[in-house]
């Protein structure tokens, strides 16, 4: 993990823009090439209007972490997306967080239960469900994959999965 | 002007809320009651969705500065609107914003510009013209009054506010 060369006001300032504009999650997607079927993505992304691209560049540099990219809407994005960067991020700013808090929590919980879930299928599903709970936090309505759909998944792939 | 009670971090964490998802701007607004026929209003503003009105109420005490409403969008908002708040805003947080420091210093030259008006129509012209230059710098694309408005009605009133 990198040496944070942050300091402290700066680190304050960083969650500040993320709790006003930024966002973090987790979402289920499928994979046809993961073990159960689905990967648990957990990403921390800021926005801005594509002008203020330079604003995302510099940030990524101080984080040194995340991809910088200009949306077909022409917003730019700087995402961080992955287990161990997200985990990074947190742990460094969820101090500074205010309105993020319980969705860095939630997250955070997804991430330390991940690793736990070897080849035990039901407790994959157990994060799939705190997973389900991030979209409360968020706000998220457009959710297609729910915990529900990979319980049916893994209803029909279980066997599969056991004799792998 | 009240004393800070603000740490340094405290003033990052809001500073890079505002930049953000808040604004700065100053906009022209017609009042009958004016000298000039129209208000330079200057204003700060915080957003957040109605579940999170608390934050905006304890951002409101720790300013000690603004209204929360809740607007007919059902999103609320904190503003700080007016010459002597929005300077004391914008002295105490410039130094920690980032992407709104251009705005921030438009802002301040017209609250400042406003102040040597007096009774000179012609520099009370020239201050609309630097409300205008903020509608660039914040993507306004609403403004429906101008400094162009201003002038056209100052040339049929001038007269009238000389002799008054």
């Amino acid at each position: 993990m990198r040496q944070s060369i942050l300091t402290k006001e700066e680190k304050a300032y960083i969650a500040g823009f993320l709790d006003g504009d930024g966002s973090i999650f987790a979402q289920l997607v499928r994979r046809h090439d993961y073990k159960f079927g689905f990967q648990i993505r957990v990403s921390v992304v800021f926005f801005q209007k594509k002008e203020n691209i330079w604003f995302l560049n510099r940030l990524q540099k101080d984080l040194q972490a995340g991809t910088v990219r200009v949306r077909n809407d022409n917003m730019a994005e700087l995402s961080i997306i992955g287990h161990k960067s997200v985990e990074a991020f947190i742990k460094e700013f969820y101090p500074y967080l205010q309105l993020k808090k319980p969705i860095a929590r939630t997250v955070l919980a997804i991430i330390m239960e991940s690793r736990k879930v070897g080849n035990d299928s039901d407790r994959f599903l157990e994060v799939c469900k705190l997973v389900d709970k991030t979209a409360q936090l968020t706000y998220s309505k457009k959710r297609t994959i729910t915990s529900a759909i990979v319980q049916e998944y893994l209803k029909k792939h279980d066997s599969i999965i056991e004799s792998l």
